[in-house]
């Protein structure tokens, strides 16, 4: 184990969001961290309470109350951290927050780093690195799937299987190191055979997993989509009636309406990203200048392409023409026909036999039917409780990094190398396998992980 | 009593602000929340266990769960409200606040109004009205001192002494109602003199309360100041001089910066608002079109004016039509001799006796100096624990209402009027005083106070 020995002062941070609110949260952990709340609550003396219980009193100084508060007080093991644990429930003001946090640094306890609630769950054993890592994604998670994969992910995911596996690989490579003891005796502990069998059942998990990263990467980051058509097709007019459509449901509980991240819905559970689209709306001649144009750029990396006629003026042989050029992009389209309260009756029944979805942007006219067919492009599966799906580019890296070690294992063993070849390759897809869930790290690497986190997680 | 009659309901609110975060809370109230939560959470059963505990557990509904979170138990009447309530402590994610309470309106609670909590908490007789007001003044203090008046207010403040005082008028006007019974006869139950001297407690205790309205009214809105000065005398360097500094010191904790509002500053625990200094940027002519222009009338109500000398750029001569002209304005100021390291020295020894605080916005000079002058200007005595002082206008218009119903019971015992005229202005002033603590209410009054509260609180 190379967990690096865990500092033992007491961290503190608020917990939840920045703003005024009915409460906040500001939470502390350490072996001291109720001693240290006792110093500044009055009430009762926390450090006698049971573990998981909820007291009333007031956080202040002599003759200086600061706020009426609730503080819940953890017992380790028994936290978040596995630690002494703490968490005041103050009045949801920036002015009390600053305060009481100031007193608690100058009882003793100090500011926390991003993710350094979640580093000393891992640290104390909580759970594998890659369980803490999914703790950030589930706090991140900006659709139903993407929260539903890191839930599953904290929850045991992949880990407890690689775990599982790791052993028996190290099982292997430690006979084989022993066969390397006896140096020239023609000794064979580990037998080849099921060395085989076993990286061949590696390789087929880690296979599977490698696999799942198309569908986990969509999901955790979105599809990147773009919106073309010629000027004057109504663009911006559909990206924003697919936003305030998308607003308007996210408003409808007051109170967690989030930042709406602009150009970015979530349809039925699939978050679709429109790239560039500030470009694209300046974009004035999109089909015109192909090969030159940054909306051409972009449509050639796009996952999707809505590709809007303006139905009220163009031509069946200019439709045609357009078509012609979406189609050598190569990329998935859904031609979309736009305005089509004023298209002619003929040029409606000339692409009869089309596949348009037939839309008005600015009456918002269809656009469910458009919804529908964009989320049948995509063919994204609904991620159910259990389903372990990577989602975290890291991870794909190393469960890469590993299944190349194992094909050289394979490969020697095939071609019949020594033990210690063999045994080196083990060791390496060892030790890939180990950064994935913790059991091997270094500080950056801990570093680089948990600076990504909030503070207060 | 006119407490309506409360609704047995349960509500459901997010109490903590949008956004991703460590963690989020999510609170319930009413008769039936910990049944409600019951039948979401999958841990202990949460109406078995004891108030004021803490469980660990998953929300969801079937093979699907939202996410593991810990739920707080409180059992009526001890709880915020004094209904039983629970808080559900999850992930600080907007896709997982939002399924969660999307989750238990499916089983049976509704979304919270305004305030409704702390509405309970008045109906249900956890404090009077204006204590419940004060909740909402705690959790948007902007300043210290506001914060300790809200507090104070809040655990008692002239709750108490307004009630008390009520009684003994009550027991007055019920001794003279008494004799209106007796009609003819000529009876007095309730000595004039002693009902002189007890109106005379009253009116003491209000005018008290209602001189401290000027420094409540301060702390709480801040002091409206201008900054002027000729064109590029350095307002607007000086503005943003003292701005960032603050927003430095806000920064210094992190994940407690709120939104600093622009254009105001706090020093010293006293706020301090610039107004429309956008406007004032813009203005190119201060002095010279005294009398029309917009900063001139913001001048004129303002507590403080900063007003900026270009001390690189001016002569003894011009400085002092320059003072001559903003002592007519008649409002408080402090001359600021800006550009000071590009001052001559045959000027800085001129104006050397008078009282110039000289600074270099650009370079930060001497800015300390300048605050410290600020904040001597505004003679804001710092609130004490147990300070009474009035800060919203409601109990504010209130009390001065009552004051002059018993200013109208003194005039009618001096010209001995009739004991009906007596007990009507008695009634009057007793109708106004339960209106402040909320013993008189309607549901417009209830309505207007309540919504001015943020959701969840």
């Amino acid at each position: 184990m190379s967990r690096t020995r865990l500092a033992d002062d007491t961290i503190i941070a608020l917990a939840t969001p920045q703003g005024v609110s009915g409460l906040a949260v500001i939470r502390l952990s350490g072996k001291d961290s109720i001693d240290i709340t006792d110093k500044v609550f009055a009430g009762k003396r926390l450090i006698d309470q049971p573990t998981h219980s909820v007291h009333f009193g007031t956080i202040g100084e002599q003759n200086k109350i600061i706020d009426e508060v609730l503080v819940t007080v953890f017992k380790e093991p028994n936290s978040f951290t596995k630690e002494n644990s703490t968490e005041i429930s103050c009045h949801g003001s920036p002015v009390i927050i600053r305060q009481i946090i100031k007193l608690f640094l100058k009882n003793g306890a100090r500011l926390a780093e991003p993710g350094e609630f979640t580093k000393r769950a891992f640290m104390n054993g909580r759970f594998d690195l890659a369980q803490a890592e999914a703790v950030a994604d589930l706090i991140h998670a900006e659709n139903d799937n993407a929260r539903q994969a890191a839930l599953n992910q904290m929850r045991g995911g992949f880990s407890n299987e690689i775990t599982h596996l790791r052993e028996e690989l190290i099982h292997f490579a430690s006979l084989i190191e022993l066969e390397l003891d006896f140096g020239e005796e023609d000794v064979e502990f580990a037998k080849r055979d099921d060395l085989l069998l076993l990286v061949g059942k590696v390789q087929s998990y880690l296979t599977r997993l490698i696999a799942s990263f198309d569908q986990g990467n969509v999901i955790k980051n979105g599809i990147p989509t773009v919106i073309a058509g010629k000027p004057n097709a109504g663009k911006s007019t559909l990206l924003n009636a697919l936003l305030n459509e998308e607003k308007a449901i996210v408003s409808e509980i007051p109170g967690t309406t989030r930042d709406v991240i602009e150009d970015e819905i979530t349809l039925g559970g699939v978050t679709f990203r429109f790239m560039d689209t500030a470009g694209l709306r300046e974009t004035q001649d999109v089909i015109e200048a192909l090969g030159v144009s940054r909306t051409h750029e972009r449509m050639k990396i796009a996952a999707l392409i809505l590709y809007l006629f303006d139905l009220s003026n163009t031509t069946i042989e200019e439709i045609a023409i357009e078509e012609a050029r979406l189609k050598a992009i190569g990329r998935p389209y859904i031609k979309v026909g736009n305005k089509v309260d004023k298209a002619s009756k003929q040029l409606l029944s000339a692409i009869n036999d089309q596949d348009f979805v037939l839309i008005s942007a600015s009456s918002k006219t269809n656009l469910e039917t458009l919804k529908k067919e964009i989320l049948s492009k995509v063919n994204i599966q609904e991620v159910k409780q259990g389903d372990v799906l990577v989602t975290n580019l890291r991870h794909y890296q190393k469960l890469t990094e590993t299944n190349e070690a194992l094909e050289r294992v394979v490969t020697g063993l095939n071609s019949g190398i020594t033990g210690d070849f063999l045994a080196m390759d083990i060791r390496q897809a060892l030790h890939f396998l180990g950064e994935i869930t913790g059991t091997i790290t270094s500080d950056d690497l801990l570093e680089n992980i948990f600076a990504n986190f909030c503070i207060g997680k």
